[in-house]
């Protein structure tokens, strides 16, 4: 029973003592307290039951407005009635179960049975407001003033947001790729050349595939990443967040689908990863904000359960509980039976789109503009050649023109970068995209 | 054009001198990122639009797991396909839109026209992942260590963990009631007891109807409450957050059922209120986690734009975007023409429970049990009486009682009051809940 804050912490210590070491000092005061929903979680199933604060028949049913239900007309009836009420904080207990079976799909034999179960930790994922906040968790939980965050480069912005600017994380980067080749050491030479003191707890973030790059490490390259990671946890607590956004959409033979979070678990004691996922792109669901956070312990475990008071915590501080709406849609899908072979299709969407897209690239005058290498994933990223660079040419001047001369949108990451999304633009459009693009940077490299 | 945080705090100092004086350091540095979605703003509606990177079908729909789609296949189909993409991260502009009517309808000519429009000003809500959330945003604009924030006693516990778990916020409270009345200067009395330096922000919350307490004052405790409010604010800049949640629930006539919110503003130049609701009790969508942010700022105000911008950088910090399918379930239900009556219809289920707990809360021995006065929202409040207290009973002892013997929950508030939410307990049921309630109590305080 975990039933005070510091016998959380003395359980974490004993169970997970990098990770413990490594939480914040949010992270360390976190606790589910035991206020309305724990208590209401111990009135279930009585005769009466007058703890929860929302609006029912008096037997467990919601009270709908029938203008507002009629959306859900489709659902069953009782998927209807959880689709309206509370969540439990921690998520719907089916959905957890269903989403866990769902990431161990790729492991032997699901990851159960001996072998397996000893070889693929990973506790009931809890269920976040999406993959954003299930960062934003474990920027609470591990962040803080100070503590620094290895990030390969180029890197999705909201990084920044959700650790630097709301918890004081120190967000330090190399480039992913030299050149044309990705390097699997670029986190492991941040975290050596950030200054940090003997032992000092670090984080890193490992996103494969990537956004913005559309990268996912070949098995070579991920075993000399994972070593590489294993190598530095020798100096420091070092806790691994995998943000598996883009999780199965791989699009090249020979290139492992499966996270490295099940590379990365039980490598060296001093290396803690972290799952973070969602349906947002696994389940091609993005309004519906559903996501997961799941760590390396034994489900089951005094750790998982320490662990998850602290998250469920930070969870209904900040946002009370996550949407049950969303996640009976989740679960639906996932309990057709159909989930597999749907999402399969949608994988196949875009590994056209991929093909399409490299395709197109493949014409990109090198001087101008040099595609990096991509292979997964939603994006492609083009670097600015040398001579568009001598010209003084930015990112944003290009995106600027693509807009206004160019009827064309594409972000710009940093000053050398565009991002091409190619998951929201149709295969047949994607040629005409990358010649607006390499006629935009033509002209303004000439001007 | 808000585009650096310097110039948003400009354009705060000057639109709102005290609202920008109680901005919080996370605040001040808080500015929507010039970053995809930004970007993906700039780019809608171009022929080719590769910014996004949510997966559609090349020309904005959406590409649903048919498995998922089909629990929204009751709505048509192009707000099926606005619920399964992404939100934009202040929300969609037809629900932020109806909202603002929704809030105005009791104002006089819904607070548009000369009169009405002088006397309330509010911005377009911005939208959030329920009402927490907005309440945790609202910490992450103005809480930070050592900021005092006042609530009247007993307050519903998770204003701890919002403010003071995740910001520092220290939480000062007397309590709301005198023996059987209610004190509408309890929150200026803990503002003048805090210990406040000259001049230093402070923030204080107001959470009519109440939860735990289940009371909105009357007319003239809102006069005197808002007087003590406005004299406080001579003092320093006063942030006066209106907790909402449980808007329109009033159950007696004579009781202002209208939101302190329209009553703070133009009331003294230091007083700020922000308003805090959703649909969570409003439109009885317990599931669907959408609340809303609003500021008495002019809309369209250059202070609006910068300050909504400090909100959606963090929301997208914290959690990415608003869930999109619960707000186009909302928006249905506003826009069916029908809202107006299917809320009165809870509101007149809930008042047929009110009237039966109160008729047999009456029965309660004062010796044993005395119930606080309440008149509104989703909540009866009853403290334990002298002989009890007496007895050594705690209301954590009679709830462990009310479960084992009685099969019975409630919910216990601190060691003096338990809270019956009679808004999940059928009106039949109510007078042996309180039956129960009133021999578990026999039963320890004899014992």
């Amino acid at each position: 029973m975990i039933d005070s804050v510091e016998t959380a912490n003395a359980v974490l210590r004993e169970g997970s003592p990098a990770l413990f070491a490594a939480l914040s000092p949010l992270g360390r005061r976190a606790l589910f307290p035991q206020d309305i929903p724990f208590q209401a979680a111990e009135a279930r199933g009585k005769r009466f039951n007058g703890t929860i604060g929302q609006i029912t028949d008096g037997r467990g049913g919601a009270v709908p407005l029938p203008s507002l239900a009629a959306g859900l007309a489709a659902l069953p009836d009782e998927a209807r009635n959880r689709a309206l009420l509370y969540s439990p904080v921690e998520g719907l207990p089916e959905l957890r179960r269903r989403w866990r079976e769902w990431q161990r799909r790729d492991l032997p034999g699901g990851g159960e049975g001996a072998a397996g179960a000893a070889a693929a930790l990973s506790t009931l994922p809890v269920v976040t407001a999406g993959l954003t906040h299930a960062l934003a968790l474990a920027a609470d939980l591990f962040g803080g003033e100070g503590r620094v965050l290895a990030v390969p480069g180029p890197y999705w912005g909201n990084y920044r947001q959700a650790f630097a600017l709301r918890t004081g994380v120190r967000v330090v980067s190399e480039p992913a790729f030299d050149g044309a080749r990705y390097d699997p050491e670029a986190l492991s030479r941040s975290l050596a050349g950030a200054g940090l003191g003997a032992g000092e707890p670090a984080l890193a973030l490992v996103n494969a595939p990537s956004n913005p790059g559309g990268y996912s490490p070949s098995s070579e390259e991920r075993r000399v990443l994972a070593a590489s990671l294993a190598r530095a946890a020798e100096e420091r607590p070092l806790v691994v967040l995998c943000d598996d956004a883009y999780a199965g959409l791989v699009f090249e033979d020979g290139v492992p689908a499966r996270s490295l979070f099940w590379d990365l678990q039980g490598r060296h004691p001093n290396l803690v990863p972290v799952k973070i996922d969602g349906v947002t792109k696994e389940l091609a669901f993005f309004g519906g904000r559903v996501g997961f956070l799941t760590f390396a312990l034994a489900p089951g475990s005094p750790a998982e359960a320490a662990l998850e008071s602290k998250v469920k915590c930070l969870v209904r501080a900040g946002i009370g509980s996550p949407v049950a709406t969303s996640q009976v849609l989740a679960l639906g899908a996932l309990e057709s039976g159909r989930a597999t072979e749907e999402v399969e299709a949608v994988r196949r969407l875009l590994a056209g789109r991929y093909r399409v897209l490299r395709e197109a690239l493949g014409a990109c005058d090198g001087d101008l503009l040099r595609p990096l290498p991509f292979n997964s994933g939603c994006f492609a990223l083009v670097a600015l050649g040398p001579r568009a660079r001598a010209a003084g040419l930015t990112a944003h001047q290009v995106r600027r023109h693509l807009l206004e001369a160019e009827d064309t949108g594409l972000v710009a990451v940093g000053d050398e970068h565009l991002r091409i999304a190619h998951c929201s633009v149709a295969e047949e459009d994607l040629p005409e995209l990358v010649e607006r693009l390499i006629r935009g940077v033509a002209t303004l490299s000439a001007g």
